[in-house]
């Protein structure tokens, strides 16, 4: 049936897999072997390009090191409780689903994702053998572990950074005129550890729960069509393939970032990323054709929604997940150009604060409405394309074109808060300003990748969230989701409305969490003698404790909105307006996603245009301290929450939403419905 | 067939829209009745209760005169500016529509409802005769004249009231430090003429289409049901009834506010605004049952999309409409809560501005999040309800009976701007201290209250763009608009989105008038000698023509967009993404407009509420000028734009789409699609 045999799937997935790992742990070592030891103060002399300028003495050095020990100790303490907190939650939930699927899996979720998935596959598959239902929803329980761990690390984790990022800002910056990042400032560790806790671990798990759920519902279509009857393993496994075509293309496109063009400059760092993009892009458009040809039969039979059978050609296939791929990048571009202060629209931004706070705020909304549009457009595209040709299956394999090239797409992401920390950490440890100047130009990078990266996650959440849906469709005996019905036109009504009740409570939680590290924060500045002058050390313990409290009591009530909203719908109002509430989430969830981010993105990088003066425009509005520049920093902290808690959160509402619907699919639509059956 | 007999339908109808007319046109006589001359002056003593302590003087009675003279005359300019722009745009659509309606009713549109709708079905009736197809589009086109014009009117009206007031208190309070209103402030009689323009003309024109065209989608449907049929005229005439109905009842209900409980205290204002909604409720229900009962047959035939019949007994047909007007007033109670400063919502919002202008903003917009849930679930009961009554046509009547309180709804809402335009006449005249303090406890109650106007209008918003959106399906021959066809997904996911494009259009508007507002009143404070002194008059035409420029340039584009985006959909996509597109919009679109004016309306009250200093917590966080203060008044400015542009111009985005469609859905049948039929 397929050109690549059987036997090569089994070999090709796993080695993919572990290539992947294998260079990331390469990585890893030679990043550690570069120690920020107070021995090293003494051997070192500028030969790391980027710090060329050297330490400013061993005192740095020694200051760095202590600083990378707090955030590490906190970090790991961090991690540690959040993983306790989540694993609960998930595992209790697993422990519900038991019938359904291994609650294991769903501890494995935060594993690494592909060989994971590949391996309890086939377990599952020698498990259940003969009986498909099985392997199917063991496959969802694994998608719903998945995103519930993503939720939680989200909203936890947004919560943890942005608290500690606000409150510090307020009482720093504003009351105690202190700069950015001092050492002085109690709540800076805290601030650090959230970049880490939030935007890494994050943007990390929601992107890998986008990835196992778009796999997941791919393979749950595929096990329905004629591969699964056919029992061609190979063209099964072909959302594996190309996830593991993604890590060979991502590792290719690694090279010419390290080899072929050296970056000398800061200013190049910016462009250098965005042409890995494209480089990884174009080279995934091959890589795909070739799986595609490799993999599939020339032609072959999808059920859309179990019954009317569709005939799909190879090359269609090609273009859903091409079309995906290219979508992506457009939604990248459009996000790279609202929210680099290299274009009009940030830079228009920063001359509103020249007016004050308020029109800053004013212009900052409307641009993150605006950034809105063209993304919505290639993902309308995208859908249309993907399902015209092979129904819900090309659009759960169009989410993993816009995911197979998200090991750049999270090297991007992550490049912002490691240069944001290594700003920090130049701050704390008192080196040069020459060298805050460049870890500031990094940041400035750092917030447009960020913000690509969140274009990237909430782009594909909406691909896998439809093919969920679709799924869901199909599990729970609907033939049709008709707007013209009161049932489902409550649910789409009242699905739109959830992002907003999610968002309120995730931006309130962060004000109040915020509020209390402000007064934290105060309290040391007042108690501790010789604090401002830098005498004595704050105590970064309590913060971090506060941040740490607050992150895991507010991430209950939203994270309990997501979970029990589908249960509750399900069982009361039953199939269809679960149905309508899955789309309205789904249309509504991602236009605030992407609008947070942009719009706090961009706000972040008004206030570095004007930071930086490095046009004529620029130098007219600053500098640091001036009035605009002050409206500029009130933007700023409005756009943390938006950008880092309640935007990305919202992809992993809407998926959650979907997986979970799909799990209980066929128990709403046997036992469901009870409100109308009363009535 | 129904117990009110043909004839006094005939006469009742009239009358109670003469009644309605007669009792303005004295309210008027009343009101213009107490002369603000000059000469009034020596003869005044305080018989005015709000203005017991009398005037300071002839000096500042003789300057009242004055300044009322300068806002009548620009006034009237503005108002014949706009009249000309609408009337050509609606009057250009009209001809276009020629096929389909009279653009003669395009033109009436603005006179008063009810007559006019009632005159015109007569005409119609008259000159179609047995042709009810024609009578059908007659309406239609009546709507769609109605909507055109509200849209300019709130677009225009909301660009020109916030260019002015953003602009005014941008350079007056926070750069000059005079206060509010000051007569030295160049851009002062601009912010008064557009608190008319916007919130009395955009809000009137808002309402007044939403009547119009939820008459005209229950005409629609009926016209095609058994009352159609069998001819029976004053069942027809149903939704006129109610409307009639709705008159008396608000006029009875003014007699509680003016003669049983007589209003001695400022702060009795707004519970009696409040209670007179709840009496106007409670009657309008014995007189909906009253109606019902007599104008309707006991049991008669609905179609449903024109094909399935459906029994409906004459008390389903109350319940459709109690349901609605019972919605509107859980929505408005929804919304005083949360944006009046009694309660704990607000005292939040203006608690957080200790912490500054940011986090004032993140809990305003966590308010305006957080207000949207109880009024979709209001809304979502009354679909329900009224669908599985009656189908669309229920719903039709259910929006019909959330506006049959419109009279006392619109005194409600126009009581803010009249207020607000009071206390900014005291000031400019320079009357007592005392005097302000009354007008601003006045203009508080009046943001509650406009707020309230607001929730009515959006709440109706989405039922009638519901019952067009049925009435549109049924005209383009569609049996289901099914969520999981891909023409109708990308149309849900698009229509989502246009809110916020809109939305970044119109507040991009607003910012840009404002920037140049700004200029023109610095410009004068620099070169106009002895203005901060109160020597000599600021050029206040200037400001006004910058105001009036301004909104007529900048309403192009959005209105464009919305005009045009069904156009464009229907003849390229057809209709099953046309209707996945209005609803995409709908549920979209409420949810931003809802947030927005409460955000808004919040933000407003918490600087009121530090300003007033009525309670312990609210004097700690001021007086005016302190910190909490300032950040209060950038929230207030940043939720200008929120509350009087964007958010209430999504009502009229989402009806006129819908309406629109409805106009043109024949011939999108027909000849639509045609991008897909390349394909």
């Amino acid at each position: 049936m397929t050109i690549l045999p059987f036997l090569w799937t089994e070999i090709l997935i796993p080695v993919a897999a572990l290539i992947g790992i294998g260079f990331a742990l390469i990585q890893w070592y030679i990043v550690s072997c570069i120690s920020v030891s107070p021995a090293r103060a003494s051997e070192s002399g500028g030969d790391d390009y980027l710090l060329e300028d050297g330490p400013d003495g061993a005192d740095a050095m020694i200051k760095c090191a202590e600083i990378q020990k707090a955030i590490s100790v906190a970090f790991t303490t961090v991690a540690f409780i959040l993983g306790v907190v989540t694993s609960v939650l998930s595992g209790y939930l697993g422990m519900k689903i038991a019938t359904y699927a291994n609650a294991r899996t769903t501890l494995e979720a935060r594993k690494d994702g592909l060989l994971v998935l590949y391996i309890a596959i086939n377990l599952f598959k020698i498990y259940y053998k003969t009986e498909r239902e099985g392997l199917f929803e063991a496959i969802t329980g694994y998608g719903l572990g998945g995103s519930s761990v993503a939720l939680f690390g989200r909203v936890g984790g947004g919560i943890y950074t942005k608290a500690a990022d606000v409150g510090a800002d307020l009482v720093g910056k504003v009351e105690r005129n202190i700069p950015e990042d001092d050492p002085r400032n109690p709540a800076v560790i805290a601030d650090n550890v959230g970049d880490n806790v939030g935007d890494i671990a994050g943007m990390g798990s929601d992107l890998f729960g986008s990835f196992a759920e778009s796999s997941c519902a791919a393979l749950v279509v595929a096990s329905i069509s004629s591969f699964g009857t056919s029992h061609d393993f190979t063209a099964m496994c072909f959302p594996l393939l190309i996830s593991s075509m993604g890590i060979v293309v991502c590792l290719i496109t690694t090279l010419f970032a390290t080899d072929f063009y050296e970056i000398k400059e800061v200013n190049q760092i910016e462009p250098a990323l965005k042409r890995q993009l494209i480089i990884s892009t174009a080279l995934m458009t091959l890589g795909i054709l070739l799986v595609c040809f490799l993999a599939l039969p020339s032609s072959f039979t999808i059920y859309n929604l179990g019954s009317t059978p569709k005939v799909v050609k190879w090359w269609h296939l090609f273009f859903c997940v091409a079309v995906g791929l290219w979508a992506g990048l457009i939604i990248g571009y459009t996000t790279e150009y609202f929210t680099s202060n290299a274009y009009s629209p940030v830079q228009d931004v920063a001359d509103s604060c020249r007016t004050g706070a308020a029109t800053n705020i004013i212009f900052g909304l409307a641009l993150g409405y605006k950034s809105v549009i063209i993304p919505i457009f290639a993902i309308a595209v995208a859908i249309y394309v993907s399902f015209a040709l092979a129904v819900f299956y090309g659009i759960a394999v169009a989410a993993l074109g816009m995911l197979s090239t998200i090991a750049t797409g999270l090297a991007i992401d992550a490049y912002g808060p490691i240069s944001d920390n290594a700003g920090g950490i130049a701050e704390m440890a008192g080196m040069s300003h020459h060298i805050r100047e460049r870890t500031d130009a990094l940041d400035a990078a750092g917030n447009t990748t960020a913000a690509i990266g969140k274009g990237f996650a909430i782009g594909s959440a909406a691909l896998v969230s439809l093919a969920l849906f679709g799924a869901y469709v199909s599990r729970a005996s609907l033939t049709s989701v008709d707007v013209l019905s009161a049932k489902v036109f409550i649910g789409l009504i009242v699905g739109a409305m959830l992002p907003y009740w999610f968002s309120a409570m995730t931006m309130k939680s962060v004000g109040k969490a915020a509020l209390s590290m402000v007064e934290e924060v105060r309290r040391q500045f007042n108690t501790i003698p010789g604090l401002m002058e830098g005498i004595n050390n704050p105590d970064y313990a309590t913060c971090v404790k506060i941040s740490t409290d607050a992150s895991i009591k507010e991430m209950i009530p939203p994270g309990a909105l997501v979970m029990v909203t589908p249960l509750v719908v399900g069982i009361l109002f039953g199939v269809e307006t679960l149905a309508g509430l899955l789309a309205g989430a789904l249309v509504s969830g991602v236009q605030i996603a992407i609008s947070a981010s942009n719009t706090g993105g961009a706000w972040d990088n008004a206030k570095k245009y004007i930071e930086a003066g490095a046009s004529e425009h620029a130098r007219s509005l600053g500098p640091k301290g001036s009035d605009a520049h002050k409206a500029a920093v009130i933007g700023d902290t409005v756009g943390d929450p938006l950008k880092d808690t309640s935007g990305p959160s919202l992809n992993i509402l809407i998926k959650l939403m979907a997986v979970e619907s799909l799990v209980f699919a066929p128990f709403f639509a046997a036992h469901g419905g009870l409100l109308f059956k009363i009535g």
